[in-house]
């Protein structure tokens, strides 16, 4: 007892999420020197550049800096769909359970859910999502798709899936959106560059926070027309920003500078995730195992709330995907050793279960 | 060919639905001498009989009026939950796929579908989908049934089943509402008094077309207080109708006079499913055949257009409930010797397939 | 007192609107002897005949029947609009004061209302509230007029005035709907035809109610396309109804035959309407008594509601467009001799006052 | 020209709003400083801090920030309305013109304007905006004001006036929400404390850019429970931003620092406004100068943006509330000699004309 709460106020490796990293000093330097105008003018300086590289990396015509993936989301899903359409969507998808179910209020659309394998969805699943070309019936107005898939465990969709999803869709005529959130981690996984990978999306979301590690701020890439609607409904949802040139100084060294790291992240979840495959009481399916993201279950437990609460204690933070599951996110503030450390409580503590 | 050109030009059996039903000699009668009034002033002394009745009938404070089944359940829906709630449904219900998307588009609410054993939701299947209370997640707004299930075959819920999801619906503070389009075939074959079936929900929606033969108009009923908000919905969407009073007179005596008749729908629908079993080529789940609806597959057939053609051309209409699922659905306007006659032209038909 | 008594028992001249009428024995007979179908099917004949000939009278290619004229305006406004547009509007139209907020719930829009002279707007004043191109701006998405306008008392807006808002709003690129509950009364008044009346409109909206004597119903009429996609959105709406040729058979009566009465009616309101001027406490624009619609305000009083009450209990039913306005609505029920006997009555209960 | 050319080169003072304030030295290092955490899981230290300084400043139980004003203000609306209400507010409201129709678009409710004496609402002119309690009439859900007025000129409303509103509002049962974006523009001209101006609110929001010079952000002050739900709404909107400790840190500062001066800013708009009135050809209404906003007409000219075009060459930005109005606005960025320089160039212009 003494022991672990000692080690509780020393140590704090929290593996909840990417999204709890935080800015480098380069990050903060530029934010404190940055040029910056009145973005809603268009005037951002700072901002203009970002928006400018975000497009050019994706190769697209253009591109907007956006608060949160989320709101990129669903910009583009207001954008492509009318309400009372389908969007079709993995069933786990981030758009389903973790956007407010704003597909539904802000968009008025309807999300017809089909499961994927690992969260993988090819063509010959979605087509049969389609709706039926009758009045009465609601029709499909979009497909929404996730790479790398959060709570499939960061898995990743590979091009030629894709090619055949663009294909189908483009003869059905159906715009397709790319939930990137982790676009860069998926690019990484499957050693492609991200525009190659997206390139035949209608748009594309990615988030500088998360990986990238900026302190704020997604970006929707796509058609000049596209990005220049996208504006209005940036507008409509609250997040036209002023002076947003301060944060978007992070962001440009996110996007320029941090990509390269990812590769890290993958190795240390694969070492968390191979570690935990030892442990015997461990269930977990190490073919998941393609990016940040480790999902595994203990035998016998149906709620690990408990065991987390444990690890907690013992200065280790995670998640959880189910009720059943215990998730490790891997990022730049938990560098190898601290995995090893996370990997060595996480022993001991399932082993005093 | 000939044979047939002629029996198409004599036969006509439409087993697509219980939605083509006419009304009653006595229907139009009581539809030419309905005292009417203005019921937007609450002032039609036929629609307010009306209400009064299915109130009574289904042991209710209050209940009305509303020219579409699809409207009595987005009210409902609407007055029960709050923009970026969810609600809870068995995967292929009515306001799933037949609703066109409004639960999304007026209510604002996304729909989390749960797979019922044969559009059968039990409690054991509900409380999981149910959200976690957290402020980043949307919130479960309602739980919405359907008796019978239509989708799933005309399958019906039993009231201990509902004891069970009424009960935890109350500890979870949740509103039930039931989709009861067809509740009457569910009460009838349950044998019990709708008023007993739907006790514990806190709204129900049924129809006075459909089986009941009204050719206009379904019922919302529940507390006094609630029906007083379902008006201003009502009239919302375009249903504050002026001298309804000429349908609700049809719809009293639908509500009066023709649940008596529905065993025998039932009876023939029982009478074409087991005639279809007997036939070879044909696979059918008979336990699914609870009231007057037949779901039926043809071996080897996973596209069931052109027989559903051959059908029509036999004079024979029939619907698809899937791709490769043919669906029957008996009524007053199909008697015994019609379906007897369709059972024959459907062996002859799949016979030559 | 007694006297008073008396008169509520044996007398009844409801003049609070023209949606009191009810139908006729020629309606009712055919309701009662109505061919239909399943009208979501679109195989209703009746309402198929309705439908056929409402476009051929207004001159367009296609027709919706619906159950209400708020529906049928919700529908045109649905169809030419995108949420987070603007709809250009007189200040005190139906779609404003009586539709529940709508536009707003269903359509996203917002109302940009501007006051007409005598509830008539011209381009003039419509033009300078269109939204200027400007990225952060809501952009007006539709103009949507209403002839007669109900409110400011029935007036009616001529083909010359239109001419030059179809004109502009053309240029502007943005469509043009017509709230034409009474349409028809305005066509009587400038003794046009409703297709001329009409003809620069995208879309027109009409009652079968009201002054035509149909107890339930109005039509939306348009292109084939428009009329196609509105059949959607009435099935959003909950206004899909079955065997709809029961009232449409009414309603076909309505358009045929009432038309040519509404002449009766605006010299009956005219009558009213110059009897009332004649009393030395009542203010009124006769210059707006162009239809069925008496507005006026009584010296001295700035909530009618105690008078209106007075009136009722002597047997003649009111309205108020306004707290200090009481409003008569003349129509079939109220023939020549009721107008005379409620002008009678409103006289002596103003004496009295 | 020559001389022209070069000053539009080395002048340049920006009056087009305050929005354009760019961030203190203080706040770039503070930015560059801030301890940050995970702002969703409400574990960022700074925000934290700025909410609980917001909430004690204006003596509320919580605060939330928010990346724009505009947000603020949607979070609250939806938060007191249910779709299909009305909104009463001025008539040129920023809700109004300034929002992208979001009031409908997301809260789907019906803006129901009144217009107020130099943008003043009392409760004489909100009470008969009012809606009548009746079923088929959209019922209203909130008051919301605005104080200063941005459209009326800075103009800004007392708390006496507002006593009468609270106290109405709260006996018929309506919230009343503040758009504040500058209500300590408003409290330095009425010399109170933004708490005792805003009391009776039921929320108010304000915004740490614009004359506060924070780049990004803006706050929303209410109850703890008002707060935790808009929480969730933010959240809907795309607003749940990571670590925000990094642009709270310069809104703290903003909240801290720069109300103090702003002072200044309305010192420089009188100056601006008494140089402008001074000129024959200006029509001013120098009452409206209230706080740092300076409104204009010049006499013969309808549309001013040639004179902005020429204002704009000589290195002055201006901007308009109208067709026929210049608008002058303050702020940190364009000090009292900026402003005697703007006045000098702008007399040259005028003369020119």
């Amino acid at each position: 007892m003494i022991h672990e709460e000692q080690e509780s106020a020393t140590t704090k490796i929290d593996l909840r999420s990417d999204t709890v990293t935080k800015p480098t000093e380069e990050m903060r330097a530029a934010m404190a020197s940055a040029e910056v105008g009145d973005d809603v003018y268009g005037e951002d300086p700072t901002v203009n550049r970002l928006e400018a590289r975000a497009a050019e990396i994706f190769g697209r015509e253009a591109a907007i800096f956006v608060p949160t993936g989320s709101m990129g989301n669903q910009i583009a899903i207001k954008l492509h769909t009318q309400p009372g359409q389908e969007v079709v969507c993995e069933a786990r998808g981030h758009i389903v359970d973790w956007e407010m179910a704003m597909v539904s209020a802000f968009s008025g659309c309807h999300l017809r859910t089909v499961a994927g394998e690992q969260g993988v969805l090819t063509w010959d699943r979605i087509q049969p999502a389609l709706s039926p070309k009758i009045y009465y019936r609601a029709q499909t107005g979009l497909i929404a798709l996730e790479n790398s898939h959060n709570m499939a465990g960061g898995t990743v969709t590979s091009p030629d899936i894709y090619e055949e999803i663009w294909c189908g869709a483009r003869d059905a005529g159906i715009p397709v959106h790319l939930d990137g959130a982790r676009v860069f981690n998926a690019a990484t996984a499957l050693s492609v560059g991200v525009a190659e990978l997206t390139s035949g999306f209608s748009s594309v979301m990615f988030c500088l926070s998360k990986g990238l590690c900026a302190p704020v701020g997604s970006m929707l890439v796509g058609s000049r027309k596209f990005i220049e609607r996208a504006r209005s409904v940036r507008k409509m949802l609250g997040g036209g920003m002023r002076q947003a040139g301060v944060i978007a100084a992070a962001g440009l060294i996110a996007l320029e500078e941090m990509p390269k790291r990812l590769h890290e992240d993958h190795a240390n979840a694969r070492l968390l995730a191979e570690g935990v495959a030892a442990l015997p009481m461990v269930d977990i399916d190490l073919s998941t195992v393609q990016t940040n993201i480790v999902i595994f279950k203990v035998r016998g437990v149906s709620n690990v709330a408990p065991l987390l609460a444990k690890l907690k204690h013992r200065g280790v933070l995670g998640g959880s995907a189910a009720a059943d599951q215990i998730r490790f996110v891997t990022h730049k503030d938990a560098n190898q050793a601290a995995c090893k450390e996370a990997l060595r409580i996480t022993n001991e503590v399932l082993n005093g279960n």
